[in-house]
């Protein structure tokens, strides 16, 4: 097989074999095939794009450029979750416990935010201590122990996947469905799951911001996990304005902390529950996503998920008095209320610039050396559809940067929209597709 | 401005400004833009295409990238002719001499045969001594002193292209036009020319087999040099099989001294005088090309021609003694006779067949290191629509590489294509454009 008549083959819109796509990942994972030549398949693969052979041989390739792990020694149905990503989405953190209290394992390698969208573990971090970095042993016993672990990703998980990623983020061919499929799935079945719940958010806070390619994306992801055998459940939410109140690392970790203790945070719960209720069907423990959905409430009432979290949080050598006494925490140095400057109904959230304006905060990263301030955020009080009076407060930003402060109240000012007129909410739970 | 927010741009079917082409090109020729993001931008502009102006804007910024040739200094109109390439084409080393003889400066600037395409440097290397390497002081005076000069590129003209050739060549991204269109351009414009015939090739040993797509070529060439105000003349000839019957390096020089001193090769002088004829109108020593060509053929006719030839050799330090007496030329050590297998009619040539043939008996190289062997090649008796008789002599090869003979037999054979019925000979003047 020859490097270029591969890349021809693809420019000229044919079909690229199985055995073709593992030379290919195989051959420049072990440094065989130079950048050049790989990110010119790369685009010829993001412009005309990949069938769904493709994009199974793709995964498979990138899953088996590293290690599975063997998770079978452990009673039980393993379930996870991945989201698309978005702002102020901190499911995670609430439906691990949950999920777990349930009954179900949770085996949860996440990632870091970057850019306008927040990371699991950037989240989990910001409390004292906790470590995201265990290894397979470690890993294992936290399951056995806590039903639930929630971890980076290793080395030996799909190394071809963080290569592709780092040559796809500089050569402009990220937003393709088949090679997201490709990095996202290959990650996901590396880790010994049974099931995966998809998380897939659109909107003006999600990377696929229209509808139709949220659709895709997810029936890729779908078609995907079930060539390899795994159950899946795919959900499209919504993300036009902040999931919950709180962007920020330990902001996210507060409303979290506060969700699992029984406060009633509407669309944050909403679609808690909703993946949470998926992941426990598919976890056998329920005979319905809807019955799934009561178990995952019952599990908050009870008190049985903030149990769980703070027991997964002293297992991964986190400080649990901070969570107990959430005012402990260190303060921002600096905080500014952004007030409505005219009464009426919120229309719209340029939700993107939500997202970069905590990341100006210090909340995340525009550079993978960029250091994240765990306390730096917004607090946002209005959905869309709320009505505001004239001086009422819209949203509170924390940081220590006094120099940014004025221009991030600028940046979150300009991405509202109001409309005298009343205005229909946004729907929460777009399609859930089984 | 950001190389990926240029990828992004061409990749989503947007049209660069010359700014932001200009801004690739040179940062590329610099070195500030790495190998592959420059690939991933090359595929994506091979894939969706550039229009006209982003063509000449590509063509402006390598040509800047290096020196523009100053001849104003020297009396007369200065007229090129570039040959997009094929088998047995040797017309530049016949009309160089033809249309100096005619008045007009011919600045020829050539390359080196690759794959199955021969080149005017490895032909005229072949005379011994000769020499292709002058400095820009002894070219200038070549053609002061002869009125034409063949040399080969010089470092210091293009250096972009042949940076992003090397590129484009291990990244299945050359046959692109208007990409073909600005490394052509741009290493004519440097020539410091007045006017240019380009001689495109449709056919089996064309670059571009289908006429379409020699068209389409040829009017991008014409549009880009036009817009650098240089009078232009484009000509469609046919390459379905090799021009003449001689193809190899010295086997080529032999067929140009016979054509010089007047032998009529039909097809070969066909081409020969259209593209002279259209270089002396251009020139302004004729009134249109149809005068052009009486004046060429008179060029041959009255010795003129012929004596400019060995003037061009002597001062570029060529043994001219071998060309006035061919029979002194080294001979190869093995030769072959392919003979008909039955009666009939040429129907149709492999053409690219037969240059990768003779490329086999050491008349070319596969890689740029390989070592040329300038007495290889083939003679060809028959044309398409010729007669033969089962028995009768088709074609010849030279090789020294006895292990060659008999695989390079079989695949000339099998490149060919008999008919019982009699066959229409190819139109070798297929389009002029003007």
């Amino acid at each position: 097989m020859n490097v270029i008549e591969l890349i021809k083959k693809k420019r000229d819109r044919s079909s690229l074999t199985k055995e073709e796509i593992f030379f290919l990942i195989h051959n420049y994972t072990k440094g065989k095939i130079p950048d050049y030549q790989f990110s010119a398949f790369l685009m010829a693969a993001f412009l005309n794009g990949m069938n769904s052979e493709e994009t199974t041989a793709i995964t498979e390739a990138m899953l088996y450029s590293g290690k599975i792990i063997d998770l079978s020694n452990i009673d039980g149905i393993k379930v996870d979750k991945h989201s698309t990503g978005g702002v102020g989405d901190k499911t995670s953190l609430i439906l691990a416990p949950i999920v777990a209290a349930a009954g179900v394992k949770v085996p949860m390698i996440s990632g870091r935010g970057l850019g306008h969208s927040g990371g699991t573990l950037d989240k989990l971090e910001s409390i004292f201590g906790f470590r995201t970095d265990l290894n397979l042993t470690q890993y294992r016993a936290a399951i056995k122990k806590n039903g639930a672990v929630l971890i980076g990703q290793t080395k030996s998980i799909a190394p071809a996947d963080k290569l592709i990623y780092a040559l796809r983020d500089v050569t402009a061919t990220v937003e393709s469905i088949p090679l997201i499929t490709g990095s996202i799935m290959s990650k996901k079945l590396a880790e010994g799951i049974d099931g995966l719940v998809l998380d897939v958010k659109t909107g003006s806070g999600a990377f696929m911001r229209e509808f139709k390619d949220a659709k895709k994306l997810a029936d890729s992801l779908i078609r995907t996990a079930k060539s390899f055998d795994k159950k899946v459940i795919g959900i499209i939410t919504d993300m036009n304005q902040p999931l919950g109140n709180y962007i920020g690392n330990w902001l996210e970790v507060v409303e979290s902390v506060k969700a699992l203790q029984g406060e009633d945070i509407k669309d944050l719960m909403k679609v808690t529950h909703i993946l949470s209720g998926a992941m426990i069907y598919l976890g056998k423990k329920a005979g319905s996503i809807e019955e799934g959905v009561e178990i995952s409430k019952q599990m908050i009432s009870s008190g049985k998920a903030f149990d769980k979290f703070i027991d997964i949080v002293k297992t991964q050598n986190g400080d649990t008095s901070i969570l107990l006494d959430l005012n402990k925490y260190p303060k921002s140095k600096y905080s500014e209320k952004i007030t409505a400057s005219k009464t009426g109904y919120l229309e719209s959230v340029n939700n993107y610039e939500i997202g970069m304006a905590a990341l100006e905060l210090g909340a995340g990263r525009l550079t993978k050396e960029d250091k994240i301030d765990p306390k730096a955020g917004i607090i946002f009080h209005t959905k869309i559809g709320d009505k505001v009076k004239k001086g009422e407060v819209i949203a509170e930003l924390f940081t220590d940067k006094r120099s940014k402060v004025d221009d991030v109240k600028k940046r979150i000012s300009g991405s509202l929209v109001f409309s005298k007129n009343s205005v229909t909410k946004p729907r929460l739970i777009k399609k859930i597709i089984t």
